[in-house]
C-alpha cells in the first residue's frame, strides 16, 4: 500500500450555517484532507499551527496514523483562523474573516522520509509554494493539486506552471470557467487538460463531479444527501479520499481514478453531514462501502438491447 | 407499443446566442416534445396555431407521424411568438418579448380518438389547462408534467391539483426549491413525492437530472457536449423522449423509467446541437444507441470487491 503526502491549511474555522454556528473548531484543507485518505492508506501531513492550537487537535490527528512530524510548531505565532457562513443551498461560503497569522509566511519543508511518498495531494495553497512542494518530492508516482480563484486571478503564471507538473488537477466549475474562458464544463475540462495534467476534476458541489482524461469521461452525482449542516471541507474531503484510495490500490488507472472519485464523492457527503470533522472522523470502511455501493445503484443504466426495450 | 399525447405550445422562435440568431424558427414546448418522443413511438399533438403559422412546420411535423388532428388552425389569429437570448453557460433564457396571440385563450380539446392514449405529456401550459386536458383522458395509464415559476408563484392551487393527478412531475432545480422551499434538491424531491406524483425528475441543465421515487433516486448526468449552440427546447425534448420510450415500453417500471430518463437526457443533448429543430429532426435510432451506450460508459462504478481493490 502507498502512503500520502498532504500539504494544507491547519486551521481554526468558526463557521454558521442555517443548522447552527461553531467556533474555532478544527478545520483547514490540510486538515479535511488528512482525515478522509487517513481511512484509506497513511498519511503524512505537511502545514503549521500556532502555539496557540489545541492539543487535542493534534492528538484527534494523531490517533488516526496520520504522521504529524511534517506539521511546525511555532509556539510564539498565532494558528490560521477562518470565519465563514453559508446560506441558501449553501453552496458557497461567505468568507467573513481570515486571519492567516502563522500560515501568513508557511514555507512547506518536507521531513527527509517524506520525499519518497507516492501520492502527493497540494491543497489550495498559494501556486509558487505547490511547485516548492513538488520539487521536494520529485519522486512521487502521482500528484494532485487544488487550488482558487484569488490565484487564478492573481498568480497564473505559477498555477500553469503547477497545471504542467502535477497528474490531476482539481477545480470547481466556477474556477474552470475562469481559468480556461470555456463555458460549457467538458470543454473547460479538455483545455485543462491540454494545459498539462492527465486528468482534471470537476466538482460541481451538489451536483456531483466529472472526472476527465484526453480520451474519456466519468460522472458521478454527489451523494443524495436530504441535509447538509456545514459544507465546509468537502471539496477537500473529496481530494483525501480521492488521493487515500489511489495510494491504497496502487495503479493509477483509469478504472481506479474513477473508483477514487466515487471514495472522494463518499468522503464528502459524510463531511457535509455535520461541522468541522465531526461525522467525518467517524466514518468507517464499513460506512464507505455502504455508499459506494447505493451510488453505483443510483447511477446504473441498464443495458438498452435486453428483451424489454425495443419491443412491446 | 403505446402512443404519445402531447399537449404545449407551437411557436415561432427568434433566439440570440453566441452562436447565432434565427429568426421566427419552428419551436414550442408541444413542438420539441413531439419531435423527440416521435422517434420512440406514434405522437398525437394538441396546440394551436395561427393563419400566420408556416405550412412547412406542420408539414415536418407530420413526415415524423406526429398526428395533428388536435393541432387547431385559426385563420384569423396570429401565432405564439417567443424571443429570448442566451449568454454564458447559456444555463437560462433571458425572454425579450413573449406574445401569447392564439396562445392567450387556448383550450385544449382533445378529438375523441385521443382520449384513449396510454402517455401524455402536459407541457408547460397553465395548470388549469393541464387539469382540463386530464379529465379528457382519464384512461391514461401515465402522465407527466412540466411546469414553471409563474404558476408556482401565481397558481399554486391549480398546480397542487396536478400535482396529485400526474405520475410524474418535471420541474428545472430552481422550480423544485422554490415550490417545496427545500434547499438540498434530494429533500426537494421527496417533497414533491409527498405532493401526489409517483416520481418526480429534477432537471439540473449541463448538470444532468435526477429521478426520485419514495425509494431510489437516479442520477444521470447530462451528455458531455463540447459545444451547446442553443439550448432551447432541452428540457422539452427531454420530457418528450422520456415519455416516447416509456410508451414504447409500455411497462412504467422503475428500470423503464431511468432508460427514459437517459432518453431524454440524449434527446435534449442532440437539441442543443444546433438552433431550434435543425439537430434533433435528424436525430436516428442509431444515433440515440450511440449517445445512450456513451453515457452507460461514463457512469459505470466498478464494484468494489473486484481483486484490485482493498488490497496492493
Amino acid at each position: 500500500m502507498g502512503r500520502v503526502l498532504i500539504v494544507g491549511s491547519i486551521a481554526l474555522d468558526t463557521v454558521q450555517t442555517p443548522y447552527g454556528r461553531v467556533e474555532e473548531e478544527l478545520g483547514g484543507a490540510g486538515t479535511y484532507a488528512s482525515c478522509a485518505a487517513s481511512l484509506m492508506a497513511p498519511v503524512r501531513l505537511v502545514g503549521v499551527v500556532g502555539g496557540d492550537f489545541p492539543q487535542e487537535h493534534l492528538d484527534l490527528l494523531a490517533s488516526r496514523g496520520i504522521d504529524l512530524s511534517g506539521v511546525e510548531r511555532r509556539a510564539e505565532g498565532r494558528s490560521f483562523r477562518w470565519v465563514g457562513a453559508y446560506s441558501g443551498d449553501m453552496g458557497q461560503a461567505k468568507t467573513l474573516d481570515t486571519q492567516l497569522n502563522v500560515f501568513a509566511d508557511f514555507q512547506p519543508t518536507l521531513p527527509g522520509d517524506y520525499r519518497q511518498t507516492e501520492v502527493v495531494f497540494l491543497a489550495n495553497i498559494h501556486p509558487q509554494l505547490q511547485l516548492n512542494v513538488l520539487e521536494q518530492c520529485a519522486a512521487a508516482r502521482f500528484a494532485l493539486a487544488d487550488t482558487m480563484n484569488l490565484w487564478i486571478e492573481s498568480e497564473q503564471a505559477a498555477l500553469l506552471e503547477v497545471l504542467k507538473r502535477v497528474d490531476l488537477a482539481l477545480l470547481n466549475d466556477a474556477e474552470v470557467r475562469m481559468l480556461t474562458g470555456a463555458n460549457m464544463l467538458p470543454r473547460a475540462a479538455r483545455a485543462v487538460l491540454e494545459l498539462g495534467p492527465r486528468y482534471v476534476v470537476i466538482k460541481r458541489g451538489e451536483h456531483g463531479a466529472l472526472l476527465a482524461s484526453r480520451e474519456e469521461f466519468f460522472a458521478a452525482p454527489a451523494f443524495p444527501l436530504l441535509d447538509v449542516r456545514d459544507p465546509t471541507g468537502a471539496g477537500d474531503s473529496f481530494a483525501g479520499g480521492l488521493a487515500g484510495l489511489l495510494a491504497r490500490l496502487g495503479k493509477m488507472t483509469w478504472d481506479n481514478l474513477r473508483r477514487a472519485v466515487v471514495v472522494g464523492t463518499v468522503m464528502s457527503s459524510y463531511c457535509c453531514e455535520d461541522f468541522g470533522l465531526r461525522r467525518l472522523q467517524q466514518v468507517t470502511e464499513e460506512d464507505l462501502l455502504e455508499r459506494y455501493e447505493i451510488l453505483r445503484g443510483m447511477t446504473e443504466i441498464a443495458a438498452w438491447n435486453e428483451p424489454s426495450v425495443g419491443q412491446q
